[in-house]
């Protein structure tokens, strides 16, 4: 007889819930009273409320930090109590639960085995069901049972990947000598993220030197990093993502700048 | 011989500390180091600072999630450092350890096996207790002990029920045609929630339409969910605790409305 | 043979990451990658952005409230991706690994068996490290595998203790008849806190009554704690840190006055 390795499950929270609320911790009251040794672990409850292209880039960016087999629960639900259907997606090695409105868009991409279920099987759920909370009355309890030892398929129907809905996330457009991108989020430091990657700075010959244009300002060059600059100096550079970023070394580049979430960012050389 | 099913304790936390300062991360140093296995759940930091009243409605609405046994601290303590007791109880199947002034006022009015004690067995705290943060001396140090298997008879003297002290909290009241309540919380969403329960609103057959009536606005009917109005509708609907609850579909009612805590709601049919 | 004591490891986090971003949530999912049973506290991740002093305060006064051989992992790094190294210090019976920047000075005057290593050995890193997140990238890989049992001196070659980077913190002054201190920090419930020690309060035999000077404004006395003054009057006590502290009884000193961090704060007697 061969023991199993004790692996401590993991699961994680996605939410717009904030943390003035008891939502976050109730959700974890669930998930615990299905599975008391759940590793939980919040990666935000900042996402700009009913945001669904806020939270799929923040999940696509979080997920592959945490161990194989982590269980990611992302809750942003304008549609809570409506007909849209929630999911139990695998997909590279990781599950993810969340409502099928295309907060898993960014996951739906990825070219890896993957299976999608929706999520039916009302025997797994709290009873008595509110329209308003299913983070608390499906979600959690879902999740506590399968890092419980719950087979994914026994959640409900398997669900074609075509009927998993997708959103449009922004993405760069690289064309003859110019990158064109934009604002897709804005950090606690005031960093300013954009869509441009670094795939699309090397899809073509870098003829001449980069200048960065955004809201009427043009950064010559890229740094390695913040203190590469004076403090207080505009720079770009690629984040920790391999995103490009604009900040103001030692500084907060969103309040010094008057730039929003959605502004364009150009690239071209000279 | 029996194995002893291996239960790994739970403790929440509801506090007004705020998650700036490391008063809610030493809390929970101080309880790891008397009882390193246990779950350490934050409810929420976030009651308005010495709001008895909120902190004993955010307990109640969610205690009932975690699993029987969890071990609930809540500090919310103008009077700390003076006489006021600490409390420790058993209601409901859960502890709470709290100070005695009211906040622990919703499980006192549970229907069920329920015992308290007052935490006095100075043996059990931090040493040199400090006269403003009991949360760390008193109540974590007990906690840490009782989720390491302490009996809670230990912590101090049996107290009778009626010595634990109550505060008024917001109800409705039924009266002929109409029910009168009031705003109680606002979330994070805006959402405005009110004292009128369901059984409030089933108390009296309902002759006629409902109107909800608050802050000079009047909403016809009750939604199901809030996906069931156009995005920027006003609308009302028992939330996930079976509670009225005010809300803009896709938006945020307290900001587009002028109220605030303590409006009254009224219901009448007509 | 002996069973060796099961001990879970606890690890903390103080950053000023905040908590809109998944910066802190990416963190623990290495850590978790690393040492699935790590107790993961957050301690907080409210520092003001790119504040060594700050950060430095908060981990001298929240890290002797874990248990021994705890793992506390600080990260405020301007100077993140620059030639400053990163520490592994060993003081007072627990780990820390933060930057070389100054914030583990406290730590540093402990006068107890100490050691220090250069975090250098990048077999234990992430692969592909960034130049903008050496917490995801280098802490918390390194964090996690100390966690999990790998020998301190493993990270790096040992560093001596005048080259890890000490900053000036503010203390105070005693001189004949006054102590001269300011305000170092304004916590959630708008108190403010001082650098005056109740050891600089009994330096000197105590002749008069004490007086405390600030921000314009005199207050006769001390206090035992808030509540032993009335509703909305200004009193001085010494909190929780045994350090002299400003506040409102049942309010918020720092909306009430006109005060900030680093404003002198003086003691005098008559």
């Amino acid at each position: 007889m061969q023991a199993q390795p004790s692996q401590t499950p993991v699961i994680t929270l996605t939410t717009d819930f904030g943390l003035q609320d008891a939502y976050a911790g109730i959700l974890k009251g669930v998930i615990l009273s299905h599975c008391t040794a759940a590793q939980i672990i919040d990666i935000t409850h900042g996402i700009t409320p009913l945001s669904i292209t806020s939270a799929a880039l923040t999940i696509d960016n979080a997920y592959a930090y945490f161990p194989h087999g982590t269980i990611h629960i992302v809750v942003v639900d304008p549609g809570v109590g409506s007909e849209r259907s929630i999911l139990a997606l695998r997909a590279d090695k990781h599950i993810f639960i969340a409502p099928n409105n295309g907060v898993l868009t960014p996951l739906l991409k990825k070219n890896r085995f993957m299976e999608a279920f929706r999520i039916e099987n009302s025997d797994l759920f709290l009873p008595n069901q509110s329209h308003t909370f299913h983070g608390r009355d499906i979600m959690a309890p879902v999740a506590g049972k399968i890092a419980g030892g719950l087979e994914l398929s026994r959640v409900g129907p398997p669900l074609a990947l075509k009927q998993c809905l997708r959103i449009h996330l922004p993405e760069a457009t690289v064309t003859g000598g110019n990158i064109k991108g934009e604002i897709i989020a804005i950090d606690h430091f005031g960093n300013l993220q954009t869509s441009i990657t670094q795939k699309d700075l090397t899809a073509r010959p870098s003829k001449g030197n980069l200048s960065v244009t955004l809201c009427g300002l043009t950064i010559k060059g890229l740094s390695r990093t913040y203190s590469d600059q004076k403090p207080g100096a505009l720079l770009a550079l690629l984040d920790s993502r391999n995103h490009l970023e604009i900040a103001v070394s030692g500084g907060n580049a969103a309040s010094e700048l008057e730039c929003q979430i959605g502004n364009s960012v150009n690239i071209s050389y000279q």
